[in-house]
């Protein structure tokens, strides 16, 4: 969920083309599969010409579950330039959770994707390779943001803590049948972090 | 990585012999591909029948990167029944990277199957089942010990980071080119996620 309110004119009608692209390939594909669909009905889909879809993609599968190495960029320069003074924690909340205008939109794009990469197991190495290349885009922001040494693996379990913390926050919001708001459920999961994971009260009455 | 102090005899016995034809599968696939790869070569490495590889496994690809239910079963137990009093970072720490006689040894089973499932991207949709059985089978056993309700999202969130900070971890000592043990990396980021992640001091001097 890239952030869109730092982004200017020019760079927010790019991110929604590019959006645009990725969703109508990922719908044609769940309707009717993935051999047969060309990269004429993905354009049309999304009302461009097939050779505004190559400035974006180079084939249908890096449509379907690429990342657009503009969008890393803008992740990353979003992470790094958040208030000097906020925490790891709240920097990367902000970033990967917040600043969505439509939580509901960003969601359901998601959605396509797991489904689809659910459906065509071989999208799989590319799916986790756009995942890769997000954390690792957020590891490296995060290391100029606070000035460690390149060896110091502090980013880099707290990016990882947080996608995880994030993933479960999600999935536990829909699996109880998203009771609630997800950004509610979103900014509970990090305080949870932030507060160094302690037992909640129960019946058992644990620490 | 499984935890064995608390097995019985029987039980270890077991183990070793899942992981004798698991580790024998891993090399015989590395070293000479996995379409030739047969059920017999695995149970002759491992010195034992092809009888016993079934009681064992369902077929190669299990071997390879599957996980035994009875190794689920045992990380969920040992989970559940860490001292009632135990944080619950510590209680998940003890069972993923303490009681491992050598960690050496881990580390060399898990490379080779993450070694195997880049060359082999057919294998990715197991192995990410068999990681996601794992995660499932430890956010069980923090409920059953915290005694939360199954749509509180904690145990969730807090397997989640655990587990990447985890894998950061590891990884970030690997880059780092295995400098000190590798015991102290994950006690120091186990720590830190306890601390609720706070930013390192360093050069630039933020908080």
């Amino acid at each position: 969920m890239p952030p869109t309110a730092t982004l200017s004119r020019r760079e927010r009608k790019k991110l929604e083309t590019h959006r645009a692209l990725s969703t109508a390939a990922r719908e044609l594909a769940l309707a009717s599969g993935l051999d047969g669909l060309t990269v004429e009905e993905i354009a049309d889909a999304a009302d461009v010409s097939v050779r505004t879809f190559f400035n974006y993609f180079s084939c249908k599968e890096e449509a379907l579950v690429g990342v657009e190495p503009a969008v890393l960029d803008e992740l990353g320069a979003e992470l790094e330039h958040r208030p000097a003074d906020e925490a790891p924690l709240d920097a990367l909340k902000a970033v990967l959770a917040s600043g969505v205008d439509d939580v509901e939109e960003a969601m359901r794009r998601w959605s396509l994707r797991t489904e689809l990469v659910r459906r065509h197991p071989s999208l799989l190495p590319r799916h986790l390779a756009a995942l890769a290349e997000i954390e690792a885009a957020l590891v490296r922001a995060l290391t100029a943001r606070l000035g460690t040494d390149p060896t110091d693996p502090f980013p880099a379990v707290a990016v990882a803590a947080a996608m995880g913390a994030l993933r479960a926050a999600v999935s536990s919001w829909e699996d109880a049948g998203r009771k609630g708001s997800l950004d509610d459920a979103v900014d509970a999961a990090f305080a949870t972090l932030a507060a160094g994971l302690p037992a909640p009260r129960t019946r058992k009455g644990r620490r």
